[in-house]
């Protein structure tokens, strides 16, 4: 079975053998067997078994949303009125939703996980990485990664979140756990391991030992560091090889400059940055500028998650790296496919280079940069994940 | 036929007949020959002939989006892209929209306006204001505003948007074609008459002409005043009791003070925020909770429109209105409903009392705040428009 995708007003592709090259016009994509099989001049493209007509829309890769935390019971609106009406609000925080999560059934996180779930892919998320952490006990944080495997690959172990009420009083006892047995229990489930380095959650030390054990159970790292202040994890992030450190709101030179001495030394270490974070906390947002400029590998994820930002929207992110990080609408877009992709280390998507997973996306607009100038529009029209349509909205009319 | 609607998680109706209880729990609503026929509790909901499952989720009014301008041909995407990454770009503005609707046929501009109405139905404004302003010549203020009527009955005259290059050192010969033959012209296909009062555009003088006359011909009254500075277009504005003044993003203390006491005399002059346009050219928020306080009608509307915000999208303005301008997500969910209403003195729709049209959006959501929480995601699941869904989005799963 093969489909080409015709009258596309603006491909898209960010194909990595032609880096100068990412957008194309006049262009056909066919995918078979899942993948991109051919682009090229429309007008050359070969027979296939089925078209899909594009009617002069922009053609995107599916967005790599790298950092998601979509497994938990509960809501905290009221947390978040509270914050944007300047109201005090204390019965919040991370373990309001622990609890609300360790008292939900398999089956009700099953079914609020697939509804984020799709939600996500309605948007055009075709990569989701989704991490543990409103378990932090080894039953829940097993049976979390185990309902998150059953939606994606891209699954991360993060005990590490913050140390649970039980243990507040003995925090190295729950350090002791996460790097033994509820270890040894998650990693079948995840791919990756990754901590939270904050003044609320864990030192640096502790993401050491945590993320040290994590590489020897096998799993891959990544960090979440710099959302408040520049707290040493960029530095231990790249001294450890970690595929994504992610926030990097606040960096001093001398981690820009580590960062970018990562990249340029391959695979490197990704600076993720989550703008809807800094726009659902009223926080000061990152200068993506600065991290381009210095050569910094950058993706751009959503960080959904029922506290800090309840936003799923790929789309609001690219249009908030726009206006709010100093990224050109073409920056914001590989950040959020490609850059994405880097931070997963991974090839096969982010990009509609031949050979890549079909992962496309047909949007309501005949440009890429209507994402941006089209700020909470539903722009995206078709999403095709793996050569398959899997969300299909009629064109306007 | 009749119609309940059930398993409503929360039932918002700005009934202004019990302003003290705009939600309701426990709730059914039952629709008739288009109209509200019953709001009460589920449990004793008369039996209808249909009935909707909203499967938990909250159901709100459809949104009235008072401010558009959506007849017109061409994009402004790379005046945009120059405007967020702070290049120089000289070719933008009005005039450029000007030239390429003037040149585009009756069907090229039919097609466009009914694609972007359908993207603000399918994002639950059910009620919908169109101005002219992109033909600023006698035929084309006309032509542009006959197909505005062909989809809306609130359409508005904008003659007076800026003054055409044509006539830029005879500009007292534009406004008497205003308030002349143009007027006389347009006046059939229109219910509104406005003046954009800006240093850029009409003077406050040149204001009180068109309108004078447009009140003459039997239009209501509406203008666009204080959005880069307190230009005395709110104190015009209230004298001669225009429905709405809109931007409203610089005002004085006795600005405020007048479109009060405005409010509280009836109907009244209602300040009508666009913050998507703050958004969109990166300059401050108007401060709504001064006004509110102070005891103004506030509305919220999208300035949709090529230029200076291309965003149709109500939640992402009534999301913004609890970020940036002191609205709590109530006054601003209230304000894209009953305040737009108001602002188009109208009493039939932005609310879901008994006899209102019965224009009801189900959101992908059990709680209104969501608007304002999960900024980007579309939770407009279906919308309803005076008995019809005309947009429904499967639950996703």
């Amino acid at each position: 079975m093969s489909t080409v995708i015709t009258n596309i007003g603006q491909l898209v592709t960010f194909d990595p053998a032609e880096p100068d090259r990412p957008i194309r016009t006049d262009a056909a994509l066919v995918i078979e067997d899942g993948l991109v099989a051919w682009v090229g001049d429309a007008a050359s493209a070969p027979a296939t078994d089925e078209l899909i007509d594009a009617d002069g829309a922009a053609v995107i890769p599916g967005f790599v949303d790298s950092h998601s935390h979509l497994v938990f019971a509960g809501d905290r609106v009221a947390e978040f009125e509270a914050r944007m009406t300047g109201r005090p609000y204390t019965a919040g925080g991370i373990r309001t939703t622990v609890a609300a999560t360790r008292a939900a059934s398999d089956d009700e996180l099953r079914e609020r996980l697939a509804r984020l779930v799709a939600q996500s892919r309605a948007q055009g998320t075709t990569t989701l990485e989704i991490k543990s952490g409103y378990g932090l006990s080894l039953v829940d944080e097993e049976r979390t990664l185990r309902l998150a495997r059953e939606v994606t690959d891209e699954t991360t172990f993060l005990g590490a979140h913050v140390v649970p009420a039980e243990f507040a009083d003995v925090r190295e006892a729950y350090v002791d756990l996460v790097c033994g047995d509820m270890l040894a229990a998650c990693a079948p489930h995840a791919r990756w391991v990754d901590v939270f380095i904050d003044s609320g959650a864990f030192t640096v030390d502790e993401a050491r030992r945590i993320l040290t054990a994590g590489r020897d159970a096998g799993l891959g790292l990544r960090v979440h560091a710099g959302q408040l202040d520049a707290d040493g994890g960029v530095a231990l992030a790249v001294e450890l090889d970690a595929a994504s450190v992610d926030h990097c709101t606040h960096l001093t030179d001398v981690d820009v400059d580590a960062l970018a001495a990562s990249a340029r030394g391959g695979a490197g270490t990704v600076a993720t940055l989550l703008p809807l974070v800094e726009y659902s906390t009223k926080q000061p947002y990152p200068d993506a500028r600065r991290l381009l400029d210095a050569g910094v590998a950058v993706a751009l994820a959503s960080d959904c998650n029922p506290g800090s930002n309840f936003s799923s929207s790929m789309p609001l992110a690219v249009a908030l790296a726009v206006r709010e990080l100093g990224m050109t609408p073409l920056d914001a877009l590989a950040a959020a496919s490609r850059g994405g992709a880097r931070a997963l280390r991974r090839t096969d998507v982010g990009h509609l280079g031949v050979g890549a997973r079909a992962d496309v996306v047909i949007l309501d607009a005949p440009d890429y940069r209507y994402l941006a100038y089209r700020p909470g529009v539903p722009l995206v029209r078709t999403v095709i994940a793996a050569g398959t349509a899997l969300a299909h909205t009629e064109r306007a009319h």
